[in-house]
């Protein structure tokens, strides 16, 4: 057995050109799944041993074999040929090569790569998983706490990018609170999807070996079995793409929050400062403090939309079972899944050290008409004038101030009488007291009463329930972590056992 | 109050090109959801009512004209004109001309357009969702039986489109049954997030009317309220882009169901033949028979993902709150959801008058070697040798059949003896009888021992397990039915009483 | 023959959800080609009749049906009937009702319905490229206008969003000129590959008729015939994508200058108003004046690129040849071509009656350093220190003015001294006169000197090259329109004549 | 100046996830364009000498210096350190690092990073553009080669991926190479775009440096200078663009061609036989020839067209000028080249090494009908009865000889008698001689006469016309790499002139 050690049918080796094509890139990716790799081959093994397909012994060898490449990967010395393809083949090659022929040539029984490298991926994913909830958990509670604090901080709130009306920071807050939870929810259904047994699909039709496929989702930490072996092989993009898809409204999210903070940061708004530890600089312009994080937050969201694409547009067309352009999505499990968990944890410090200006923020939403909505509801509520003409008497007495170049403070009770007057032919009996009243935007949001406004006392009970929804949920997600950790552990105490024996 | 009566601040009209910009394109959607618009508004009405906010009879002047404009537009007779911009500003202006001004201009009181459109698209939407998840029970039902008709055809398994191991067409269709039913769990889990009531959250603050979300809520069937107000207005986008992601994959699983089809059905594979009724010919080719349905199939599936990165392009970078670009995604929601729900109908019917050519598919099963594993396997089992050895042997022999243009029935012991030498040096022992045993297919099934194997006893269960699971779906889907129906019917008796009173 | 003439040997009509999913969309969408598809029809007769393959008799005959199905069409009364399946065969069959089978049944001879469609289609899209071309021309000419108005409007020039250095109004509108012009070409490059004829092409390989190609291009106005009739079928989809490529660039184009307008128009920036005309106002908030018409464009923009993505994604794939699929890029041909000439038309008006407000454009320019790089440059020429440490020293300065809140022109010559210590432990020798008018903007803009900056002089230069470029390219177009209206007279009165004799 | 030269107004260093985040994978693109970033350094030091703006002393230090970190670098030996951000600021803080701040801090004078990173990216853009137009022609004369090889090689025509008409594989060989030469068209036009030299305009608007943008184009082989320094800085984004839809549409071309070959080197097709070189086997299943190359073709279309959207997508909204959302741009430049390089030279060795099956090709194109055309036709020619009556006789032939398991060559002179009768209720006079030999294929291709037919005499002229396309394109492709070549060569001579003096 020579170089390359899997030739089948084959009588000649891959030219150059299309090993370079078609492995180059791709072992670059394996190598972030070597411990994967070993960690199933583990399982396999134990499981082989377990059903009698193996002896004992020969598992032992095979195992203390798969116990020295892992501390060669740890030591940074076990480096993946592209001659031996890809991860699954680099391993069992190793294997032989330590244990023989007559035994390691026993590994590769009653399954394939086609569900070895479906089985490596979700060991991966369903980590990556993990790891991006924790640290999205972390964001919405750090939001949940800036909400309290600003329960009370007037904002102007915008439709059309346009003063719309008052809103607080703490509503702000708590609309991104909602949009988080709503992705955590998402991402978890996928979870359920990822942690389910692959091994023993083997190449799409199973194996006519005893096997078990309980034993390894056991030893795996699995929460079941995907059953269909068909159906396990082709799937292999749509775990992707279901991921994919989740992660990329998140990611929408966060573009647009980095869109809000990006326009709040400029000085026509002013309405917000970056720390200096989340700012650059220009090489030539020495006054730039630029947002270069909240910028390229925004673009990578590009590039996880592209990802999930990619997937889409991979999948579409082909025929069922395993084809090899699947391969293709290969990078987006480690590119995707990194991207978004520095993005969350950028995120969580960025908007932490954020310096608010309160007093900007109150001064943009008096001192535009963001409370003309009001007006047009107490003109209602005081006169019996239904909505539709109150709307038009007070759009009247806007479009007369912006010719008159007054500010919203600056109207006086006569500018509401004459726009009556041009509505409806009589002046409305109003004081000016009240007109001063409504028009200031404190009251605005104090008066607001329904449901899930920016009352302070509704968004109080918005961040109450919320933070004992985060907290039932990291408490379910801290037991699915432990679950894998006692699985890992578990699987490792059974192993020294059998190389002890 | 002329023409367009919704003036606000603005002292002109629209030009003619950006009113055809704007709104042309734009009412012609809207045209497709007048009765959701009219259902909202009645809601609305009664709620107003009930809160104090207007009178009973002001609610029953406008539930009255409300119940004209139904009319009208079941007749055919009311056409949106694009002068009032969209359907809200329609309705409301119909409502105003009939009742008049003193009491149609408090319709529009505590809501927004904003707040309007999300309701009228989710009231769509939980149906439109109901509907596909009826249609895809049942093709979930068809491949169901057709599975249970076909355990023991046996047909070639595929991987690389090349011939890897027989399997049967019903582990084939039970493959496609679990990704189905994936499908339908995903759409299940965003009918949630689409039922919830939207009504409420006005421009993006609330109101400071003491309106009822939850008798909104109620009367229209809703699961729940989506608080935040901010929040909703926001997330008109990302309901869409969760069902379009999950359209978008229940597509793709369409997609590689017409690839195998179309190959299937082609003369080399010759494997199923389509009804004629559901095949066209050519206007110039008088022999062509071609598979249109399943290649358009194929292609619509590029549509429904182009319309899901439309939603999420447009979305990123976005601020928060409402801004026009949304309106761009509104022909999804009708195109997409007609798409699908056509899709399944013509997949069902064409899948249930396919012609399967049973021999010919044996045929192909049999002639080219998709066995080799289980000869490798059975050589492992049978003598001890490794199955990394086994491989290399039977690759020799499948190597030197071509090379002497033998099929698989025609090779014999000798042929085997001869590549045992070639790769271990020695003949093997395995008698003539053994080899055709094992290379015969039938048997491969059968030896098939795996969970999730095409073993025609693996497949009956996951068969049997996937009934009860449709079966359970069908069930709870029917509930959900269901309670929209009693919701509509329950606030229709209200109005007729109020009517009547 | 009855209803569906087109049977082949097909021996069952589509089944109604068949016919609903294959036809009932796309016929809407062929009835908008209805003219081209009636002049292709005359073109390909006439040919026919010169190259003997028909009579002048039959030629005649066939015409005259054409010509009642074209007055027919005009009048709004030739409807397409979805049994006929296209636009083809529905025109086939009137002529063939008209004029009996034994000569109607002669019109297709020589050709498919596969180079048909690419003929209407090619017919349509050259239309569509030269209108879209003259509105773009037309854009690019408001902006030269408004840019030579705006030469010395100092505006403040942005990076990251951020104050980065002035500029002027008229550099701005040029930037867009460099950009619309590059556009211009791309759309006229595509347009060589849409003008060749692909009729002829037939279904796939052309025809043992002697039909002349060179014949009907030269009736239809082609600039040359695309030869290779697998080519020919094959490209369908490909000179769509080119199209669609192009155009979505335009869109990025045009969804950037909206972005900029956005910002510019909210209260915050306050650089520009738009007119009345080009916005919108609320329904609940009377204060309202939103930009509808550029947020929509960016939204549309999305639409535009999504539909490149359609057809990639379409024909990625799909084997040489026609299929089904491409059926499914039809809508993009009306769609996005009616997009992009609307909102070339929208812009034009939209930034012909803009409002600058100079004053604001100013003041933001003056006040916030935007002159800091000027500064850093004069230190280094006045005084020779290295331009890497005169940016140390104004980065100082900068910081230090705003920890005391200095605006730029507060800034005075003591605080240039002393971060001059700061860095580089000395004072610098500047007098109070040249650091004013240093960080004076108007005199930076008169300062620049390199080629392209926003000196007057140098976007004098720009706007006189590119008129001269436009106007060039403004000839070119308009002569490529005059060829094809030509050859469309020709056409005509040759028929005339037929049915004259 | 300690660590983080580059401080401007900012009083903190970034913290380490922001470092991370904005920095980390960037860096690893950057150290791909260090030779690039030297080169650009090399020819704007020259032309501040040239310029007066630094003395030739100056010059020669840092020249010195750019000469040692481009030594260091060939060795392997110059790593880009995160904290000095990216390439630029290495490069330039290695120079001050060697010849002091007094001479280095001169190097940034009059340009930014804006304009440096669009030129190094140009210039790799470039020479990526030459080495893909260099492959594609050797792919296109490949094809031209085997197509004279095929001209008589018959083969089945697809439509619908069903059986059409006979065509040659000449034919299906000049298909592909028209459509490579349009592919070669559409990126030789983006070359004409990314060869403008971007350098002087410094962050966007230009400099008050006296600087030469005409030295820099004429040192650095650019054509002509891209002018407005706004639009420069703007266009980053569409540049890349306009190359990666190209190249999109050229990989969907490669993947069709993918397809093509998958679906003819199936076990059903059997038209095709890759050699082993370029194929791989199965893990598990040792009969496994799988032809990876093709179908990982397919799958890198998606990840091309993917990168695509990523640039639109991100583009989309953005506003004028830079914005660090570009940034995530960078990856596609070089991932996309260097696929569709090694895209191109695989298929070249692939499909030149492919074993054509003619006589399965043959036997294809003869067994089902696909002359059934060249029958309607030449019915017709001999009795007169128009095409869409011989049409539906010869579907009614085929339909009957399907209902009694008739191959194509067994259909006789009765068969044609009796569906005839069927059809016009009479026998037509037809001999049998008449009707085999139509049905022959052979004949069916020489009898075709249209321009671009698959006849041999159309498909050899085809071939002549395009084998001299593409050596002219090949002249003016060398002369543009000369030219390139050339400016090399002398900037460095001129260095080592300066190095001397």
């Amino acid at each position: 057995m020579e170089d390359k050690f899997l030739t089948g049918r084959l009588e000649k080796k891959l030219t150059k050109e299309a090993l370079e094509f078609l492995v180059l890139d791709d072992i670059e990716w394996d190598s972030k799944i070597i411990e994967e790799d070993i960690t199933g081959n583990e399982a396999h093994t134990l499981m082989l041993w377990k059903t009698g397909i193996i002896s004992k012994q020969e598992a032992k060898k095979i195992l203390g074999a798969l116990e020295k490449v892992r501390d060669l990967h740890r030591e940074g010395k076990f480096k993946l040929k592209p001659e031996f393809e890809d991860v699954h083949l680099n391993v069992e090659k190793f294997v032989i090569d330590e244990v023989g022929m007559e035994i390691g040539g026993k590994l590769h029984t009653g399954r394939s790569r086609n569900d070895q490298i479906i089985l490596d991926l979700r060991l991966r994913l369903r980590k990556e998983i993990n790891e991006i909830l924790v640290l999205l958990a972390k964001v919405i509670r750090t939001f949940l706490s800036l909400a309290e604090e600003h329960l009370e901080t007037v904002m102007p709130g915008y439709t059309h990018l346009q003063h719309a009306q008052p809103i607080t920071l703490a509503h702000w807050f708590t609309a991104y609170v909602e949009m988080f939870l709503r992705d955590f929810e998402r991402i978890e259904k996928t979870y359920q999807f990822v942690n389910l047994n692959p091994l023993g699909a083997c190449a799409l039709a199973g194996t006519s070996w005893p096997i078990s496929r309980e034993e390894t989702a056991n030893l795996l930490g699995f929460d079941g079995i995907q059953e269909n072996s068909l159906d396990v092989v082709t799937s292999r993009g749509e775990e992707l793409a279901e991921l994919l898809a989740n992660l990329s409204i998140l990611m929408v999210h966060l573009s647009r929050l980095s869109e809000d903070l990006i326009l709040w940061t400029t000085y026509e708004f002013g309405m917000v400062t970056f720390d200096d530890s989340y700012a650059m600089t220009s090489s030539i312009m020495p006054q730039k403090k630029n947002p270069d994080v909240v910028e390229l937050l925004r673009g990578k969201t590009s590039m996880v939309i592209s990802q999930l694409l990619l997937s889409l547009c991979l999948m579409k067309g082909l025929p069922s079972g395993y084809l090899k352009d699947l391969q293709e999505t290969k990078p987006a499990v480690f590119k995707v899944t990194e991207t978004v968990k520095r993005s969350l944890q950028v995120v969580n410090g960025l908007v932490s050290t954020l310096k608010i200006n309160k007093q900007r923020m109150f001064e943009l939403a008096v001192c535009n008409f963001s409370t003309a909505t009001d007006l047009a509801d107490f003109l209602t509520r005081k006169t019996g004038i239904p909505f539709r003409v109150s709307h038009s008497i007070v759009g009247t007495l806007v479009r007369n101030a912006f010719k008159e170049r007054k500010k919203a403070t600056e109207v006086n009770i006569e500018d509401l009488k004459k726009a009556s007057k041009e509505v409806i032919g009589k002046e409305i009996s109003v004081s000016e007291e009240e007109l001063k009243k409504v028009l200031n935007q404190t009251t605005s949001i104090k008066l607001k009463k329904s449901l899930g406004s920016p009352n302070p006392s509704e968004v109080s009970k918005i961040i109450e329930k919320n933070r004992k929804k985060i907290e039932e949920k990291e408490k379910n997600l801290q037991a699915r972590i432990n679950k894998l950790l006692k699985a890992e552990e578990k699987l490792q105490s059974i192993i020294k056992e059998v190389l002890k024996s």
